[in-house]
This record gives C-alpha cells, sequence and structure tokens, in this order.
C-alpha cells in the first residue's frame, strides 16, 4: 500500500519505521508538505493536536479522491476531520514515543476508528502484520483512554524526572532507583495498583510524611506535588 | 549469626525470608513481642515509623549487652535509637514490600548506618550474599533518597491505581496500558527521564490539555493532579 506520512515528529518517524516493512511509505515535512504524493492509498496526518485540521486542510485538495486521511491523535476526534471528506479514520498507537529509542511495534495495541466500512477494511490491511493487536475505540473512549495513559506514562516519567533532579542536587544516584522502579513495574503483573500499594501515605504515617514536607519546603513543585499525592494516597486507603 | 526481626509487616516478613538462607533469624510480632530471644546478635525493629521507639524502649531490657539494634526506616534518623544503647544502626532496603509477591534480593541496595565500626563490620557480615549493594548513607541523605522513592514509586504506583479505577469507570481495561507502562519503564535505560518526556504538557499542546481537563471536571482528585503535574511539566519544559 502507498502510504503518506504527514508529521515527522516523535510519532511520524516510528510509524514509518513500523510500516516501511510491508508498505511503500512516505515521510513527509508538515509544514513545507515537499514530496506529497498523488496517488497514495492512506494520508496519516501525524502532528500535534493544535495542527491537525490545519494539515488536513493543506492537504486535502492534493490528495486523489477515495484516498483516506486519518490522524493519529489520542484526544481529537474522528469528526475534525469530517470537513476533509468522507473516507476519513484514526490511527491511534498506545505507546510512548522518542526518536532515538527503537520499540517493537508487535508489542504495542492500535485503535482505530472509522468513517465507514471500506476504510476499517483499508485501515487494518494496512496494520496487518505491523503491529500488535488493532482494536476499535470510539472518540469519546479513545480519549478517555488517552487521558489514562497521560496519567500511567506522562505523569508517572515525570516524577521520575523530579526525582532524578532532586537526587542530583543532592548529590546522590539517581539509579540507585532503578531496581525500585522496576520492582514497582513488575508489581503490576502480579497485584492490582491498589494492592501494590506501598509508602508513607498508604501507612497514614504521619511522622514521616511532615519530615517529608519539612525537607520540601523550600521547594514550591514538589512540596505541593508531595502534598496532593499523599492526600490522594490517603483518601483512597482509609485506615482499616 | 542470630537475629530477631521485630515486626511481622511487609518489610519483616521479607527481611527474614532474606536473612533465612545464612542466618538464624525469628521474626516477633511487634505488639505481644512473645519469642523475643535473649541471646540474639542482632535486633532489626521493622515497623511503621510512628512505632519505632515505642518498640526500641519495650525490647531495650530484654537485650544482652553488646547486641545490636537497628530500625529499618529510611526517614528516621540513627539518633532515634541513642537512647536505647550505644550499639545501634540502620538496614534500609530500598525496595517496594508486598508480602504476596516474592522478590530476587540479590538484585536490591541495602543502606546501613552504624554507631560504630564494630556495629558497621557485623552489619556488613549480617548482609553479606543476603543483597545486592551495601551502601553507607548518613540519615539526611536517606531520608532524601527516601523521598526520592515515595515520588519514584509510591505515587507512580497511586498514578496507576487512579487509571485504573478511571478506566474501570468507563468500562475500558487498564490492561490496555501494561506496553505503555512497561514501555516507559524500559526507556529509562537508554534516556533520562528528563530527555524520555512525551505527552501534551511537554509539547504545550493546550487544547488537548484543556480537552483533558474538561472530561475530567466532575473528578477533584483527578482534576487537581491533572493540572498540577502538566503545569509541572510546561514550566520544567520551556518551549524551544
Amino acid at each position: 500500500m502507498k502510504i503518506d506520512i504527514i508529521g515527522n515528529g516523535n510519532v511520524g518517524v516510528h510509524l514509518e519505521r513500523a510500516f516501511s516493512n510491508l508498505h511503500e511509505v512516505k515521510l513527509i515535512n508538515s509544514r513545507t508538505l515537499e514530496g506529497l504524493r498523488d496517488g497514495s492509498e492512506l494520508y496519516i496526518i501525524s502532528v500535534s493536536d493544535n495542527a491537525i485540521s490545519e494539515v488536513a486542510a493543506s492537504i486535502f485538495h492534493a490528495v486523489e479522491k477515495g484516498a483516506i486521511i486519518v490522524h493519529t491523535s489520542g484526544t481529537m476526534p474522528l469528526d475534525l476531520l469530517s470537513e476533509y471528506g468522507s473516507n476519513i479514520g484514526v490511527i491511534y498507537p498506545l505507546q510512548t514515543f522518542s526518536k532515538n529509542v527503537e520499540l517493537d511495534y508487535s508489542e504495542i495495541p492500535f485503535f482505530i476508528e472509522s468513517s465507514s466500512r471500506n476504510v476499517n477494511a483499508v485501515l487494518r490491511s494496512a496494520l496487518k502484520g505491523v503491529c500488535g493487536n488493532v482494536l476499535e475505540l470510539d472518540s469519546n473512549q479513545r480519549c478517555e483512554l488517552h487521558i489514562a495513559s497521560v496519567l500511567s506514562c506522562n505523569f508517572v516519567n515525570h516524577l521520575w524526572s523530579l526525582a532524578n533532579e532532586y537526587l542530583d542536587d543532592k548529590g546522590i544516584d539517581f539509579k540507585l532507583l532503578y531496581p525500585l522502579i522496576k520492582e514497582t513495574c513488575r508489581k503490576l503483573n502480579r497485584l492490582s495498583p491498589f494492592d501494590s500499594q506501598t509508602g508513607p501515605a498508604v501507612r497514614h504515617d504521619s511522622k514521616t510524611i511532615n519530615k517529608h514536607k519539612d525537607k520540601l519546603k523550600d521547594n514550591k513543585d514538589l512540596s505541593m506535588i508531595y502534598s496532593l499525592l499523599s492526600d490522594s494516597i490517603e483518601n483512597k486507603h482509609t485506615i482499616v
């Protein structure tokens, strides 16, 4: 299949790699649109949510009638593309993509949404052999899944980044935490995260929590995050 | 070595398992102290931080002169035990312990602090062959490491728990996020968490952030956490 991917950010670059074994793929710069091809069956717009409409408007007149235009956003609805043709869809790969980090695409679930059975069949055909599960999700549920992925990946990674910065400042090696982080993740295979919860807040260990708050009092960002998340844990895990 | 572990919570139970291959260990209920032994060389108090002093006071007169008393707290200082003898120390295993989840103790770093060279030698001898690295850390730095571990493990796990609860409520399977969570963790081996950051906040993607906030507006806990962590990411990652 002839596929144009518009947008060479983290997602676009990885989609090109994922598709390139099985399809004739071209990666297009979303600002210049240089090299956009006429006869492609599928145009994948992979740009930040703020820019999807603009890119769709720019390519709409250039693509042949019958070609399919999709975006890759977790949060933007299928409807966003509805003024740019009737053959529209969404391909949302649920993963954290960094250009320099290789991935095994066969482990990644892709969520699709389609304006018609025909579009659905083409998207499934494009994805066959490229990724892990292909699952259908409507725009509303895709947004909910995206919110959960922000909590589970982006915010989690940011907490590690804050911990890294804090320990660097104290002259302690962040890598000392790796076995802990690895086990925190591995435990998900054994227990629900609710049942896995450990630490001072789940024990309602006020002495420790107060000492931590005191040590963080000159760091506004960490103080607020520490208090809010400790309170949330204490509220969800009332004393037995 | 004859070792009594006082406290059969998550940490105490795991320490008993870790030590039992090489030492003569007994696990003691911290409330009854039933079965506390006279001639042990090492007494490990493994109870919540609020209760350490009380347990130390209770066992102090029962143990033989020369025996070593340690606690396992990340946050409480060595000094906490100073009124209970001169042979005191801390053994802080940096891991998340749940009774029902088995661990490979050889991967876990243990941080020790000692009131004397002699105590240090005994603690090192007790830990030899039991765990991974044995490292020295003073009370102040141990508390800083503990704070970072709360951010990196306890808060991270709680975010997963909140995501799980949110998706359950929407009828979406939380397990769909496992490949994402696994990769989020695996990326730490390739990039610093700062360089790994992905998601709407690091892109300053206001359209998506606002849509997520709107969808979360009836969930006070998630709304506050979403806003605070998104703001923190945006502040740390200014636009290039």
